[in-house]
C-alpha cells in the first residue's frame, strides 16, 4: 500500500488506501479492454466476467442473490436512487437518525418536500455504551418513534460520527411487525470491510456500501443490495442503458432484477481494482477475524486515550469496529479546534480528520494499523495538549 | 493508441481508444492521491485543482462559463438528472426527435409516466441530404409539431444512428420565440471529440456528453453544460455531499452553479484522463480542422460505398461528420444480416458495429483513421457481399 509508506494513517473511514496489486489489476483492465476493444464483440465477455465476478463475490459478502445487487459510482447514489421510485403518499413519514451523513439528509428533504412528506428523527448519536444496551435503546426508541405513517427508517449499519454500530437485523424484524412494514434504508458506508455485513445486508432493503473506504478500491464505485419487495416496488428513475431488460429500441421494460438501478456506462477497470482488493481482504482471514484485528488497534487507541490528559471519546466504551472519535480539550477545559489539530498532525505525517457534528476529531484503525502507529498517535495527541497550553 | 495496434477499428462512436500518455495519467492520478493522502489535507489541493482544470477546458470547449458545466459518470446521466427536478404539470408535452438513443427515451417515457406528460415526436431521421435543407425541414417540422404544451424537445446534435447533424442553435432560436420556450435537451454523446460544440453546447439548456467515445477519454466520466435558466428552474433530485455548497450538517443549501448536479464521489483519475485525451485533441487542431480530418475519411468511405455493389448508406450525401451507416444486401437483393457481418469482419481484425434502429451496420472515422484502412473495410465488405451469394 503506496499510500501508507510516507505516513501514519488513520482515515480509512474517509478512503481506505490502495494496494498495489489493485493498482495493477486497474491498469491492467484498462489494458486489456484496449487490446480487445474497446468496443467490439471480442470485448464484451472480458467486461460482463469482470461485471458479474465482482457482483457474485459481493453478494457473496452480503449473503444475498447476487440478482439483488447493483452497482453504483458511489455511497450515495445507491442510498438515494432507489428511493425516488417508491410509492409514495402525501403525509408519510421519513423516520430518519440524527447521525446520518449530512448528503443523505439533504437528499431525503428533498424527496421530502417534492412528495410531501414528512421527517422524523430516531435518536441514536447519543448511544455512546455497549452493544446490548444500545440495542434495547434503539429498539425502544423506535418503537416509540413509528407511527401509522411511517414509511422508511433509514439508519447507518456503523454511524459515521461516534463509531457506533446499529441492530440492522434486529430493527429490520421489529419493522416487519409494524403495520405498514417500513422500508429500511442503511447507509453502509462504514461497515462493508470492516463489519460482518451479511446478516444486515440481507436483512435492510436498502442496504447502500462503498469500495473506496474499508475495502480500500478506489473511488468511484459502490454497491447496493436490495431486498425482494423493494426491487418489486420501486421503479427506477434515473434510466439507461443498463436499466433495460433488453438492449434496444422499443425497449423490454427494465431489468427485474437489481440492475434496474443501474445507468450507463461505468469504469470497467474501477470493477477489477475492487474485486482485487476484496481479494486482499479476503486473504486475511473472514469477516469476524477481519473486525478482530481491526479491533485490537481500536481498542488500543480508545484505552489509551481514557489516559490522556483533555481527551475524552465519544464512545463511552471501547470501539465496536474501527472508529474512535475524540473531542479535546487544553489543561484548563477549552475546547481544542478539531481543523488546528489535523492539521499540527498533517504535519507530522499523522493523518485524522474532523467531523462538524458533533465537532470532533476522528481517526479509523484498519488491519493493516500497527501498535507503533497507535502509540505514536496517542504520544502526538498527547503533546498537541500539552502545548497547547 | 494501443487499441490499434491490433485491429483495424471504425467504433469510435461506441468507445475511443484510450491514447497511452492518458493512461498514464490516470495511474499518475491515482498513484499521487496515494501519496499524498488518499484522505487528507494534503490531497485536496490535488483534486480540486484536478477536477477544476478539466472543468475549466471543457468550459472552453463548450463555450461557456466554467460554473455552466457539472460532471457525470456517463452522457445518459447528464441528460437525465436535470430533468426530475424541473417543475412539469400534468398534460406537458415532450417533444423526442426519431433519433434518439433507446436509453434516454425509455427514462423520458418513465418521466412522463411520473408527471402525466404527453410524448410527441419529431421526423428526424429521415432527413439524409444535405445540411441546408436539412435545417430547413427541422424548422419547419418543429414549428408543426410544437404545441402550446410543448416544454421540452429532446434532440441529438448528431444523430447515432443516421450520422446526420442537427442544426442545435437555429432550434434553441426556435424555442426562444415559442410562448412557452420549452427546455432544449440535446444529446451530445457523439459530437463532443468530433463536431465543434461551443455553438450548440452555449444555446442548449442540456447539453450532455460523455469523455469516451469521440474525446477517446476513459470511460465512467461525462460532463454537461447547463443554461442558466435551466440552473434557476431545476432542484436536484440525486442529491450528495458534491450537491451541497456547505459541507456538513444543517446544511447550507445547494450550489448555485452547475455542480448542484454532482453527486457524491467519483474517481479523480479519470478527470486526469480525460483531461489529457483532449489535450491530445488539441495538439491535432482546432475543432473546425479536427473535423475536416475526420471528414476526408469518412468522406473517403461513404464514396466508397457508393460503388460497392448491395450497399446502401443511409446518408444520401458525404457525411457532415464521421459517422456512416449502411445497409448491405447480396447480389439477389437479398438483406444480409449486420451482426452475421460484424462477426465475419471482425474475424478478420475489423470492428464496426451493428444499430437496431434502423437494422444497419455503422462505421466510425475519426483523426487517427486512415485511407489504407477505409480501403481495406471497402475491399472486405465487398468481398462479403460476394460471398453471400
Amino acid at each position: 500500500m503506496p499510500a501508507l509508506a510516507n505516513k501514519t494513517y488513520f482515515n480509512y473511514g474517509g478512503q481506505g488506501p490502495l494496494p498495489s496489486p489493485s493498482l495493477a489489476a486497474i491498469s491492467e483492465a484498462f489494458a486489456t479492454i484496449q487490446e480487445l476493444g474497446p468496443f467490439s464483440d471480442a470485448v464484451w465477455p472480458y467486461v460482463n466476467r469482470t461485471v458479474s465476478g465482482l457482483r457474485q463475490r459481493l453478494a457473496t459478502w452480503f449473503g444475498v442473490d447476487a440478482a439483488r445487487v447493483a452497482f453504483t459510482e458511489n455511497v450515495t447514489s445507491g442510498c438515494v436512487l432507489p428511493l425516488w421510485g417508491l410509492p409514495w403518499e402525501a403525509g408519510d413519514e421519513l423516520l430518519i437518525s440524527d447521525a446520518e451523513h449530512y448528503g443523505v439528509v439533504a437528499a431525503l428533504q428533498e424527496l421530502a418536500r417534492r412528495h410531501q412528506l414528512r421527517i422524523t428523527t430516531l435518536a441514536v448519536a447519543d448511544l455512546t455504551g455497549d452493544g446490548d444496551p444500545t440495542a434495547t435503546a434503539v429498539n425502544e426508541r423506535l418503537e416509540a418513534a413509528l407511527s401509522p405513517r411511517t414509511r422508511l427508517v433509514v439508519l447507518s449499519h456503523l454511524l459515521w460520527n461516534t463509531g457506533q454500530t446499529m441492530p440492522i437485523a434486529a430493527v429490520a424484524a421489529q419493522l416487519a411487525g409494524h403495520s405498514r412494514h417500513p422500508w429500511l434504508l442503511v447507509d453502509a458506508a462504514q461497515s462493508l470491510g470492516s463489519l460482518p455485513v451479511a446478516e444486515a445486508a440481507a436483512a435492510a432493503d436498502i442496504y447502500a456500501c462503498t469500495g473506496h473506504k474499508w475495502c480500500c478500491g478506489p473511488e468511484g464505485l459502490g454497491a447496493v443490495a436490495l431486498s425482494e419487495r423493494l426491487l418489486e416496488a420501486s421503479s427506477p428513475t434515473v434510466i439507461g442503458w443498463r436499466t433495460l431488460e433488453h438492449d434496444g429500441p422499443g425497449a423490454g421494460g427494465y431489468h427485474r432484477d437489481a440492475r434496474r438501478f443501474e445507468v450507463a456506462t461505468s469504469c470497467t477497470p474501477l470493477f477489477a481494482g475492487l474485486n482485487q482488493s476484496l481479494q486482499l481482504l479476503e486473504a486475511e482471514g473472514d469477516a469476524d477475524a477481519r473486525l478482530a484485528a481491526i479491533r485490537q488497534r481500536s481498542h488500543q487507541l480508545w484505552e489509551g486515550l481514557q489516559q490522556s490528559p483533555g481527551v475524552r471519546t465519544l464512545l463511552a466504551v471501547p470501539p465496536p469496529a474501527g472508529l474512535v472519535s475524540l473531542i479535546m480539550a487544553d489543561p484548563r477545559g477549552q475546547a481544542l479546534d478539531p481543523a488546528a489539530i489535523v492539521k499540527q498532525l498533517g504535519d507530522r505525517g499523522t493523518w485524522l480528520r474532523t467531523l462538524e457534528s458533533p465537532r470532533c476529531l476522528r481517526a479509523c484503525t484498519h488491519l493493516v494499523s500497527t501498535a507503533d502507529e497507535v502509540e505514536r498517535l496517542l504520544d502526538q495527541l498527547s503533546s498537541l495538549a500539552k502545548k497547547a497550553l
